[in-house]
């Protein structure tokens, strides 16, 4: 299949936060968007929100004419609905999900039918805010859209999943499943699970007294800020990738007992260079 | 002292972020604004800025006048001058600070001659950002502004500093030094340390992967962003607050063990009602 996004019929399974951007992003930019959701109400708003040309609540209805289906919904919903999928997938469908953890999605993907062309997908964007009346069609700009091929995904396939990043404004790259779910356990996983102990050691040590709730400051906002992820979505991606979760978590609390020891050993030399040498990293980080 | 802030000589020792955004919040609101500074460019920069009145670098000059003095610097520095800048205050002159810890400053604050009125305070506001060239008018705007009044600080000095408080935008809250140490070791000073554990951690685990750089999102960017606060700030701040901010460390690592050890069971029910319980408060929080 050598295909033009342009000519694509795209199929979104879910319209939440991530499949309603990506359905408002991709408009236009190829035949028909079409959206699969669960509820008449969701669909009316779909259409009101014009984020799809077509929206329905029957997914077989909603794949049957499909070239490209995206499946936007948490990752253990996305496992669930492979098996099912595979089957009503017209023949060379390509077949992509948004799940942020791919060990598990890729190795379901591999027992897919022979006719339809799996590709693993996790675009690094995201809010606290969750649900189709957040949709944002800018979502994926500048983002980086991680794709998963499988041995079997074509090369065609995988040109056609990175056009689609492209036209949603983000950057395609391409890594393993191991590798990402790795990369992102540490970099966006841990970061959720910091967020959470950090509201939770407040309310737990200081929510009686209420001069705390008074001088929470932007320190604390932003270092708390993802701790108001969706939870459903969040204790997917946990489970579906606990064991390099938990080896981030062993990890930083090594590094922050560190730290801890320095300032407990009052050992100001050694804090300074620590401190200093953490401040230019993330500097590099974020230019 | 009965004195109105309109009718005040307001002088700053400090013209970094916090002191140079006082001055130019304060501009206008007080009889005149005058900047004490090390560096003779530092003072040109100041009154290129429209921050000050006046600016000098010599300290006796600049506290001459003054009906109130404010410390803008690090709390160690603050701790130092106190003893030399006490004997060179006019009679009845206000002198706070604008230190994040409030213990040990009040205590040495204590010690100043009888004809100075001292007055502990931090206003809960700041950035990654530091320096003169950083100042912003509006940095204080909406924010809370801790007042640590102590025995001998007269109401009418409370007062006056409760006002300048509000001159420049910011709800002034009255707390006990111990009181505030172990509120902000919590909401603020322990943020910090997790912010630069998972710099730290992203550094030692995934930085050999370039794709890593590639991958950072919007999650971790905010989770890290106190991270890039200036180091001697920090490191007053944490030798001053050292047992406080070990305290909450300690609860922290508890959090975060109990919420790796609810993953690590697979206990799905336990770990969403947590999350759950979580999301709710920080948007109690934050709402």
């Amino acid at each position: 299949m050598a295909f033009e996004l342009a000519d694509a019929h795209v199929t979104i399974v879910g319209l939440g936060l991530m499949g309603g951007s990506l359905a408002g992003a991709l408009r236009g930019r190829c035949r028909q968007i079409t959206g699969v959701v669960r509820k008449a109400e969701s669909a009316r708003a779909a259409l009101d929100q014009g984020l799809v040309d077509r929206c329905t609540t029957d997914l077989e209805e909603g794949l049957r004419q499909a070239h490209v289906v995206i499946l936007a919904m948490p990752v253990r919903a996305i496992l669930q609905q492979l098996p099912i999928l595979g089957p009503l997938l017209p023949e060379g469908c390509l077949l992509m999900d948004l799940g942020s953890t791919k060990a598990q999605i890729v190795a379901e993907m591999a027992k897919l039918p022979p006719h339809v062309q799996p590709l693993g997908a996790h675009p690094m964007c995201g809010k606290e805010t969750s649900g189709l009346q957040a949709a944002d069609p800018a979502l994926y700009r500048g983002r980086t859209f991680i794709l998963c091929p499988l041995p079997r995904t074509s090369p065609e396939s995988l040109a056609l999943g990175e056009s689609l990043a492209r036209a949603v404004g983000a950057h395609p790259l391409i890594l393993e499943p191991e590798r990402q779910d790795f990369l992102v356990g540490t970099v966006s996983h841990l970061p959720y699970l910091l967020a959470c102990s950090l509201v939770s050691t407040a309310d737990a040590t200081t929510s009686a007294d209420p001069a705390a709730w008074e001088i929470v400051a932007g320190g604390f906002r932003d270092t708390s800020r993802v701790a108001g992820s969706d939870v459903t979505m969040m204790l997917d991606i946990l489970l579906t990738n606990r064991a390099k979760v938990l080896k981030a978590v062993g990890a930083y609390q090594a590094q922050l007992q560190s730290l801890a020891d320095l300032l407990q050993a009052g050992d100001e030399e050694g804090l300074r260079a620590r401190l200093a040498a953490i401040r230019q990293t993330r500097i590099e980080m974020f230019p």
